[in-house]
């Protein structure tokens, strides 16, 4: 096959969508964010890559908390609106309801499905981007997005975000820790 | 809803599956992770959460280079396999047939869609795991699996990976940027 260099960019392949929620002066907003993954087993870490420029952004440092949230494909409406307006221009408090975990500090947004409650741990600054690194001090499921105590994808229906677009999660391929076994050396 | 709490753990809804490459003492590696996102824009970066104990991350301190290599929904075996066995057990060397770029010691994998070549930017320890962020030097990408020039999932056919399973992208549900314009406050 042909190997093209296309240069040096952000890229990759396929990511999560979700709501980085934050408390500035007080008052609850919500920014878009695919730039997010896990960052640690144990303790279990987050991290998510969050602009300078963005009013989110001075919430996580003024309180030291952050949350990330879990829409659903059914809410790409809100949660595309969250990622076009700055909240320094606009109030975002009001596109979701608001409810607080153990930290008190940082904003869950109740229509989503998951909310990932944390405690800023490290900030890396990256140049454009600080990534924020958050223990995970509390996981909120919707109980009717659980099965056996944990979270659902198939009733979650989270968003992927891949090339500027949002999908669902397509059809299964296979087992973690157990297609490997299938293979043989050539 | 009612919002019920999970305990905290290392969750995100939705991943990608890379195999990170590596070279350890001359020879590449590969191992399988999800826990990888962008991690900044400009300059570009990327970041993976790679645990301690793995034989990979001797490569990256050796060198202070690594890969990201995107394997298609047509490659689970071998990309599974990568995640099952440990290279201190086991060569893993010929699993994939490995190119170098720029930096000379980040094994890129031929046989993967898209390799994302990177220098150590920054090492995060955040207990068992940590976080590896690399400046992306250059993208490559099988020209096959491109569009006017940009890497394309409907061609990549990437893993999606969520709760220890494998899958594909699912169906477009909106642009982003885009969608949030419909949005009308209550």
């Amino acid at each position: 096959m042909e190997k093209i260099p296309l240069g040096p960019m952000p890229y990759m392949s396929v990511m999560p969508t979700v709501l980085v929620g934050a408390n500035v002066e007080g008052k609850p907003t919500y920014m878009t964010a695919a730039w997010a993954t896990v960052a640690c087993m144990e303790p279990p870490m987050v991290c998510v890559a969050v602009s300078k420029a963005r009013y989110t952004a001075k919430g996580i440092d003024q309180n030291g908390t952050f949350s990330l949230n879990v829409p659903s494909v059914h809410q790409v409406i809100p949660t595309d609106y969250c990622g076009i307006v700055s909240g320094s221009r606009e109030d975002k408090s009001g596109v979701f309801r608001s409810f607080y975990g153990k930290l008190g500090t940082a904003p869950l947004a109740e229509e989503c499905p998951v909310n990932i409650e944390c405690r800023l741990f490290s900030s890396v600054d990256c140049g454009s981007h600080i990534l924020r690194v958050g223990e995970v001090v509390e996981v909120y499921a919707d109980r009717s997005c659980t099965t056996d105590g944990k979270p659902d994808i198939t009733k979650i229906t989270p968003i992927v975000y891949a090339q500027h677009s949002y999908f669902g999660v397509g059809n299964p391929v296979g087992k973690a820790f157990s297609e490997g076994r299938k293979y043989r050396k050539a």
